[in-house]
């Protein structure tokens, strides 16, 4: 980095962190072992693909073993931006060496670690140090929410499984546990689906959020197909492609209506092809298919144009189409740089073309998909060296922006466009 | 950008333009009012995008007041590349200072280029300032064209309707207007056809010009059946999707035929999706679909061997594809970048490859696509900036290639190629 | 090239060369002409498409009128990479200046290459300037092996005939003729396949390669029914597309299966369509179409679980699927950057990415696909230039990566991966 560039980065890493998308759970937001952060996928996959035998890290393998095996595999990944992240909190949170990396020591990083995550402070610590604001939670239909600070935590709700998995027994029972409804026709799936939106707005749910694959085909079905839909999968019979889409849009739409009544934005995670990889580790077996487009979600975007549809692209290859939709719909946004897009080559190619063709407030600039509160610093910083140097060489060099204004379009696109497009508020 | 780029820069600056394709009107070519450079679809969809209510610039509302609206949404996008345009064309042509973007004054920029842009001179001051040699204008059927310089503007014959849209009476009833011609079988269609180009090439024409649909299926269908689509347009019944293909290809090979008698390019935009955002501004609601191929056009390629291809693609995915198809077949040429791909960081990478694999006459390097002359200069300029860095990183640092070298390539690129492809002749 | 680029190339420049993918006749190594150089397909393909009449490289032409053809057309492609190439061997092998392409003289570079070509230790000569350690070699069925260095040229079965051509006539006759079985069912042609591995596994079999075509559908068959395919296709009778793709299926896990048996990696170069341009030069009629995928092939990796399935891809925009799979399957490896993605520009995106993602091990640097041992040098130095570039800016600069560790990674990528992935062992 130049001058220039390091002098923005350290502006930038000033900002608070909004994370608008997360797995962190509230209720034990930061690890309690090395295992609760190497268990990672990215580190479980990686592992295993360089060359760990997965019996390595099945569940009957205690903790500290499980984590002892990911270690000993990761300077073979330790090139990559994920191997980064992990050792950015050895330094950071850890107090490591900055060069830890090479000289790689198993058994000291163990000992240094492992009695360091039995403070009782650990997350305190990370969120100081982090400087982090307030992080989005993604909760399927259950979850506990009672009790958390919602001035910090910020309850978006998931809905992959109501969309696509209608026809999963555990699905439909945890669907009726939650809302008390018996669903057996269109009309009682619709007020189940109405009665999960507003127990979750009684925590100031700030979006709906769903992941969708790249084949799906929005169908419409009369009231009366979708009443003999929900009567076939109440029966146990699986439905035919035709039958899975006609579903899908169905609760789709639905979903959609209600984050309209609630002012709620559904945020899109598209392109996933789940479970291709027979062999994978847990969660490590879930790829794309680069032939995928948003085109198809037109008609969604359409049909709601007083929802705001933030989009995250799984494939480099979309980021184009994603900034075609962002440009045109008023109602779309491109938010952060999702899973296999989220490497710095990519983030700087795909958020240079969007400062070069996106409004600022179109632009969610990053969320860390962390599944605990170590993940949110590291990643959020390897997306703000990108941003520096994006600003240093095109505004500030290049078109002679001062550093000010810089740092005010990277505090829009971080910060500002999140609360805005969320509608946050934050009390005291 | 580095010394060596800003002195390459400055020498391909110097190159005079010759702008392959533009929608500028011959008979009213610069703008007169703002509201002529503003009402261009780039700033009315960034501005609807970004939060503008469309009704703003419903066409009920007057000139200056729709004007006025677009440059109170214009810093909402001012760092995009689109936004540059303007910008420079307030430093140009307007003689408003280089910064004037951080201390932006709506009041102040209308009053000083609304009395700017009533000056008699106006359209000279900016084809010298911009330092145009030509501009290729489009026209479908019925445009005037006499007592135009036809050394400066170069007519091209846009096609779209005739190929796209035989179903639609209107588009029948032009094209029977113009040619005195009933359209009542395929011959007849054959014969109309022959006569737009006859009268077209009275004026020198240089290009026959189409956009083309991702989805464009390629189909053939005998004269009888020609004949069937026909009567069947004339009677008011719509095409199958298969006929609809059919129709097409018999329109666009029998202009390809046309194309190989006049020795005239046929110059392809390929991948738009039309129509697709329901609530968009005009010309702000078409799209693209990243899963395109230029597969299906090699039929039309291997065809016509003496017709030569210029074409342009909308997805910056396809610029690999662009770039294998100008290397393998002798009759495809790269030309510019289109639409949502004209954007400096899809430049550099497409304009980079293209120079990395293809023969120098393989390039025609860019193209405006201005509704008015004010957008020439600006965008050409976008355009030359890529190419100066790239010549400076990879040729004369890359290669010790001599500056003058290196001109000599953007002089090709530019001008040479286009003067050579399109078979232009300049008097005086 | 800035001091660390260039002082980590001179380190990466001197790792000896293992070539894992060409086309090098072992019984004729190097060039004995010009023309020998020059009818690469690149050369003949980039001429032609710069304006070279195709009849002038005819069979009927003598070498070295050819051989003047293509060069008197070079000039016009002197800004590409494939030129690069060619010039390269002009400075390294050929003694001329380094700055021939400036003034190319046609007549004194014939009289002074032609001559040099006849020298009697033409061939150690390459090989000594080029610091070759093993090429690997592709053969069909038939080729004869006897005598060949094998510590040198490194056999692989190239199997594309087999598995997407089995209706051909002559393959079959050829497949016949080798192994000495009548192949008259799906038995009997899995012993053919038997006995091609067999006889190959004696000059130290390192890979079975196949070129697969986008459109690829992975279809399983009963035994029954390829019996009766392949008794269709003795018959003469052309298959369905569908009967073509569980012919192909059939084949192409009947050779995984002996890949597994012993333990030979099987390379997929992925994505060609063949055969596109009508009026194309030899060897320059093939294309690829961007719409394709990797994601037909988790059927082939998933079976395959002990197969190590190196991959390479001929779309640039297929570089990221690549790398997901490399990342998520442990049995697949990112290999080099084939055909139209072997340019500069993309290599650098391309490589960068892979390297921010992958484990060190699942990265197979680079193979020269050369058809002559002259090319293994130049193309090599052009991969090796992109990776001392993502080496000074992103980990030595970047990360504060030791020069020295660096170049570990680079051997890594270049030499041990190659020498694990393929088993190579070396004697003396």
């Amino acid at each position: 980095m130049t001058d220039l560039e390091k002098s923005l980065f350290t502006k930038i890493d000033k900002i608070p962190i909004i994370d608008p998308h997360s797995h962190i759970d509230p209720h034990k937001p930061a690890a309690r072992s090395l295992w609760d952060i190497l268990s990672y996928p990215y580190y479980t996959s990686l592992s295993h693909s360089s060359g760990m035998d997965p019996d390595r890290i099945k569940y009957t393998v205690p903790d500290d073993a499980r984590a002892r095996a990911i270690l000993q595999y990761m300077p073979g990944f330790a090139s990559t931006a994920q191997f980064r992240w992990f050792a950015d909190m050895l330094t950071d949170f850890f107090d490591l060496p900055a060069d830890i990396s090479a000289d790689w020591n198993v058994d000291a990083i163990i000992d240094h670690c492992e009695s360091r995550l039995q403070s009782a402070d650990w997350s305190a610590h990370i969120k100081n140090v982090s400087n982090i604001k307030a992080v989005f939670t993604s909760h399927p239909l259950k979850d506990d929410l009672d009790g958390i600070d919602l001035n910090f935590y910020i309850p978006s709700l998931r809905v992959d499984d109501l969309v696509l998995s209608f026809e999963s027994k555990e699905v439909r029972a945890r669907l009726i546990e939650t809302t008390d409804i018996q669903v057996t026709n269109a009309n009682s799936l619709r007020l189940a689906l109405h009665k999960v939106f507003d127990r979750l707005t009684r925590y100031n749910l700030a979006a709906c959020t769903t992941s969708l694959p790249p084949d799906l085909s929005l169908s419409f079905a009369s009231e009366t197909k979708i009443d003999g839909l929900v009567a076939k999968a109440t029966r146990g019979d699986f439905f035919t492609p035709e039958e899975r889409n006609q579903m899908a849009t169905f609760t789709l739409f639905e979903l959609a209506q209600r984050c309209q009544e609630h002012q709620v934005p559904m945020h899109i995670l598209f392109g996933v092809i789940r479970d291709v990889y027979d062999h994978g580790v847990i969660n490590g077996t879930d790829l794309f298919d680069q032939r995928c487009s948003l085109v198809e979600l037109h008609k969604l975007f359409n049909a709601f144009p007083n929802v705001k549809f933030p989009v995250s692209v799984i494939s480099h290859a979309q980021n184009h189409e994603l900034i075609a939709y962002a440009w045109i719909y008023h109602n779309v946004y491109a938010q952060g740089h999702w899973w296999y897009s989220n490497l710095p080559a990519f983030i700087f190619d795909d958020l240079c073309a969007r400062m070069h063709s996106l409004p600022a407030n179109k632009m969610i600039g990053y969320f860390s998909d962390a599944h605990s509160l170590e993940f949110v610093l590291p990643k959020f910083r390897m997306y703000k060296k990108e941003l520096a140097k994006i600003l240093a060489r095109e505004y500030v060099t290049g078109l002679n922006w001062s550093e000010e204004r810089a740092i005010e379009l990277a505090y829009d696109i971080l910060y500002n466009n999140v609360v805005e497009l969320y509608g946050l508020r934050f009390e005291g």
